[in-house]
């Protein structure tokens, strides 16, 4: 991209500092966003406003406009469970299910050794403050089935533990709509162990 | 993504407009984008003064800081043969090949009559306009081998014609590294036809 003036470089190099979003994509994200300045504009103008307003939720440490996000103020959900997910996104499929009632904890990460990012990059302190102060009965640990989550996992159940507090995880098997022929035998032995009386 | 706060609704939307990034990519971009300030403010100033600093080449339509860029203002470049490409970021493998010693045009976009775009959307006139100015001597187009391609190449064939220039488009064959095994009919029939003596 080296016969780009340089203001327009410097946007590329913007857009690909982006996660998921490589050199080649970058470039053309920049030409598409500058060949519409009116929409291009906008969306520095939404930028700058997000940016102006946001804030992490001083209980679950998303991102939201309040000093408190949407369900942590919301007075019908249950203090007392804490659902734990890695990222922000993580949220919204299990808000989907309508099956937790409680609040939920961002980690903003995962244990991950091989990336230099240990339990104090995270904000596990936040997390044993609320238990703590919120007398929370139930931990849930939604994080994903990777070697990463099973790291941070294992490392949340020992000091949550610690602290009295009932520790789980949410149920291994066979995902909907999967053919046993297919699937793997790490998730199979999962389905095997937990199986459940009829 | 109900439960967000409406301006990083707002910026997860602006994400989600751009081309290739799908609802749950641009949610991901907006919360890290959000999630380092000075970062996020860095973007939206980098992004206000590129819309402010660039137009369009008079002569090839790319994307400029001056009203001619840096290839159609090299006075070294052969002004009376124009290579036609669709899109901006075609320009940048032509270039490396240093096959090309003339200019280029962006025709921004290609003719796809399933999509509405006929030829009055792209920057046809002005490639005639500097056929008809510069003396032009040879058209070499560089379109993809798409049905949109093919089309767009058709009408420009029959146009240019029309003015006396010389029209050539890219060769057909069997691209580096691949086995013949697994290479389609179409190209390999291509590859027959323009043979080349040894």
């Amino acid at each position: 991209m080296n016969h780009f003036p340089p203001r327009i470089r410097q946007l590329i190099d913007d857009f690909d500092m982006l996660s998921g979003i490589g050199p080649k994509h970058a470039a053309r994200l920049a030409f598409q966003i500058l060949s519409d300045k009116a929409r291009g504009k906008r969306f520095a103008d939404d930028l700058n406003e997000a940016l102006a307003s946001v804030t992490l939720c001083r209980e679950c440490q998303t991102i939201a406009e309040n000093s408190l996000c949407e369900i942590c103020g919301d007075k019908k959900r249950d203090q007392s469970v804490i659902c734990v997910v890695a990222h922000i996104q993580d949220v919204e499929p299990l808000e989907r299910t309508g099956k937790h009632a409680g609040t939920y904890h961002i980690l903003h990460g995962m244990v991950s050794p091989l990336e230099g990012i240990t339990p104090d990059h995270l904000t596990i302190k936040a997390l044993l403050d609320r238990v703590k102060k919120n007398k929370v009965s139930e931990v849930i640990l939604a994080l994903d089935v990777t070697s990463e989550g099973e790291a941070t996992m294992l490392y949340l159940t020992k000091i949550l533990k610690d602290l009295g507090v009932n520790v789980s995880k949410l149920a291994r098997g066979i995902p909907m709509g999967s053919n046993i022929e297919y699937t793997d035998e790490v998730t199979l032995s999962s389905a095997f162990e937990d199986r459940k009386k009829m």
